[in-house]
């Protein structure tokens, strides 16, 4: 667009009413309404141009030399940019140093590519700029988030068809809830099991309205634990401390070979808290469905046979593994998930929505009863707003998107992604037991597995060494594969992350792993066999000597 | 788009591996490329189409009505749709009953019409899908929001230039947070506020470790309170029950005559607080900067000396009223809060960005330390990852939209819309004085008023009348504001909202009121007197006989 002044003599970059008439109302004429239609060539293709000539996560440039080309920080009084050249300008100065997350050697997190369409939905969203807080800002799209919430509570709980015709539109019951995130859900779901179990009762009225000291006080209780295995994502830990429980009050217990939480010693850890400490009261067990490490999932048949017996609430945090549901093949790996009270659910992992959007479900519709605010001017006593048992007040519609996502990709859609991402997953830990360099640390259950460089000759001091000589060799380990995973990104050409797990549970016997989550689509066999070269590569040519 | 079969033989809708390939990888072929951008004109114009046709905030169908058609709970096997046609679907099907949030006569809530521009940001940040919990999955767009953050405290706080070449893009301190909205700022601010208050000490881990009940007894605290006027949002109550705190101990302070929090109120509850109830602990006194039901703003100066004198955190909740700050004309208004702890400010609301998007600015660049959460996979100790300090864990990268929208509009581009909102708001007021029929109840003092039909003869019984006769005459006044608020908002064509206001603080002296929020530039006072004149015609033809 020109720059040059109009015919009254003010330039473009002018902040007068005129202008801010124009940026209100879309343009109308024939050629305008072509120019900002083709904006979004550059946005579609642009952007997208650049995730295929750049792979990997960093360019050359580091985090530090980056950041000095964004210290000013004043802001323009008028305009600096119009949208052309704003689009331009993200093109050529942001995209390049952004992630590609949608390359298929980005195999690092839990943020990848998203089919094109997902970009369009959320146009959608936003060109529609509805608020479900409330039904006067939103009225459709509250009927919409009822009914999808109601299609994926159906693929989790599988209750009867009544039970649905119940309660899909129904304005007094809540099947499940939209929120920000899988941390939000959590949260939410942790917020609701403390309410529920302090109510209001003869002089007390409840602890969402007196607090936790006094509910502690009203009900004898000394303090309230969460219990979950140490796989378990830190949002349970920061639930615990924002709800007033404490964060070292949610027990990270032990996992046992696999990963999963041991039963037995969450059998003991009950025994121990019942006994011992009388006036603590368990305020939920949580099974994991997809840990954020390991992408393994607990016993959750037997936790609901735990959590009944010890008249707790049974969450399971599906944040990532959830959409495992939809493959025939692979859904008996959540088998149990039913019996759960709640259920974390992200729709920007496994569902391929773009961020951020995350669901909570319960198996009761009243569950989310003992968290509902209301207000004079929005989410009145008995209206459907949605805003009354949500965390959050204002939010947009991105119920509408996994809605029309369903309806375009079907659950055999789905299933095929979460079937090529296993199937990967596995393929991958066959190469890489087949690969001398590496050990697998822990094998895919889903498609999420770690392992680590670990030459043959180390593997077999190991297995000697005395418990003393096996730290000193880790630590050693440690740093090859702290660096290892360093020059491999810095590389740019391709990314997996890295964590730590604990060796039999024992704090002193950290060890760094790497960690891969397969869950794009276009990330083969032959492009991880690629990733794996320059893992030996690397090493070869650069570690070796620390292991020597 | 075609449904025959294809070459092999295929539905186009069939879930498959090349339909599955198809949907994520962009098509590249011109012809398939410029379909992909042409569904953009639907998206942008056919929901735009409908905002121009359809005004206000109803249809002729009802919501059980509607609701009917949104009961099927299961999903397809395979796709039902391709993306054209449930763009299609979304223009004739779902378009028409959603809320027409950016009609000039849509004037009740604080949703409404964004410039075309933020659509297009809005489509970037889903094209890139970065995800700023942690620096890889999001690089650049880390050190943008970094940028902007200051930005907008350097609007709120202006402090030195030495002070934002500091902070600008420090890695270990934090100017602000993006977050959902305007109740996750608010409690983010709270949760700072509690662990500040109760931090570790000997044989004492801090209360975000040991929880609530822990940290009173450590502290000798019986409870503690968060004060903040009647005009408080609901997220405050909701922060106080979330918290651990007990939403009753947000206490609702009075107001003075111009509904701001009343000051000798505020000052004799501290006394009696310290003195009758020597272990209770206030936490914080929020100031309201724009209350949501009458735009009214607290005497911040003051409150801040307060907070001061009994060294208790200074929140400032400016989620509407924080861009006021860009007019020259009217940022005296919110004088004073320079000197809060915290400032809520809404994206979504009055910087005109696409729902949803809070921030929460800080003083002190330290301020969010204790609420700060790492975990091995994410966040690591000592890294830049934004996620280290918020609520949230993944999220999208909204910074982005404001940063570019600031240099769209400049900030006299924003300084217009505020000044449009006041004065418009100002010329309004004047005109419901002038009408006989209604009462001006709250002037504005931003952009929001309240107001009622009173008829003059009315008026004149309630000057003479008791308090027993007054409360009944307003029971009726209120019953037909009610009912006139419903017919109006049925028959589609406006809309304001309403809400409850108690006279002289007390509770048994409510009145419905009618509220206008003035923030759509199109908004002219032509339309406003519109809305009056319609409202004039529902009273005189369909609720007048109440009154007689």
């Amino acid at each position: 667009m020109k720059k040059e002044k109009d015919a009254k003599g003010h330039s473009d970059l002018v902040a007068d009413w005129e202008r801010l008439f124009r940026v209100f109302i879309r343009p109308e004429g024939r050629a305008s309404r072509a120019t900002l239609i083709k904006y979004m060539d550059p946005i579609l293709y642009g952007l997208n141009d650049f995730l295929k000539t750049h792979v990997g996560i960093t360019e050359a440039i580091s985090l530090k030399e980056l950041s000095k080309g964004f210290t000013d920080t004043t802001i323009n009084d008028h305009p600096e940019k119009k949208l052309a050249d704003v689009i331009t300008c993200l093109i050529n100065e942001i995209a390049p140093y952004a992630v590609n997350v949608a390359s298929p050697y980005f195999v690092g997190h839990m943020t990848s590519a998203i089919p094109f369409f997902m970009v369009h939905l959320k146009t959608i969203i936003a060109a529609l700029n509805q608020n479900v807080v409330k039904l006067e800002t939103s009225k459709v799209l509250s009927v919409v988030e009822k009914q999808v919430v109601a299609k994926i509570h159906r693929m989790i709980y599988n209750q009867k068809e009544s039970f649905y015709r119940e309660h899909v539109q129904n304005t007094d019951t809540t099947l499940g809830v939209f929120v920000e995130g899988g941390t939000t859900a959590n949260l939410t779901a942790m917020w609701a099991a403390r309410n529920a179990k302090f109510p209001p009762k003869d002089g007390f009225s409840g602890i969402e309205s007196e607090g936790v000291a006094a509910a502690y006080h009203a009900y004898d209780v000394d303090r309230c634990v969460i219990l979950v295995s140490r796989r378990g994502h830190y949002s349970l830990r920061k639930a615990g401390g924002v709800l007033g429980i404490g964060n070292k009050n949610v027990i990270a217990l032990d996992t046992d070979k696999k990963n999963r939480i041991d039963l037995s010693c969450l059998k003991r850890t009950i025994d121990t808290l019942k006994r011992e400490i009388p006036k603590t009261c368990i305020l939920a067990i949580v099974g994991i469905a997809g840990a954020t490490e390991t992408g393994t999932v607990d016993p959750l048949e037997k936790l609901a046979r735990i959590c009944a017996e010890n008249n707790t609430h049974f969450h399971v945090d599906a944040a990532w593994g959830g959409p495992t549901l939809f493959s025939q093949k692979y859904k008996h790996l959540l088998k149990g998930i039913h019996l759960a009270d709640s259920v974390t659910i992200d729709g920007h992992k496994q569902f391929y929505m773009p961020m951020s959007c995350g669901m909570l479900y319960l198996k009761d519709p009243k569950t989310l009863d003992v968290i509902a605010y209301h207000a004079n001017y929005v989410n009145r006593q008995g209206s459907v707003d949605l805003g009354i048992k949500t965390l959050s007040g204002s939010r947009e519609a991105n119920s509408l998107i996994l809605d029309c996502a369903l309806k375009i990709m079907g659950k055999k859609g789905y299933a095929l992604l979460i079937d090529h991402g296993i199937e990967t997953a596995a393929a991958f830990a066959k190469e890489i037991k087949r690969r001398k360099l590496f050990e697998l640390v822990t094998p895919p259950v889903l498609n999420i597995l770690t392992y680590r460089i670990c030459p043959p000759a180390i593997r077999k001091k190991l297995e000697t060494a005395d418990i003393a000589e096996q730290r000193e060799i880790n630590k050693t380990l440690n740093t090859v594969n702290r660096r290892l995973q360093r020059i491999q990104r810095e590389a740019g050409v391709s990314f997996v992350s890295r964590t730590t797990l604990l060796q039999d549970n024992n704090p002193d016997d950290a060890i760094v792993v790497l960690r891969s989550v397969i869950m794009n689509p276009m990330t083969t066999i032959a492009i991880l066999n690629d990733i794996l070269d320059e893992q030996e590569k690397i090493f070869t040519e650069q570690l070796k000597g620390l292991l020597e």
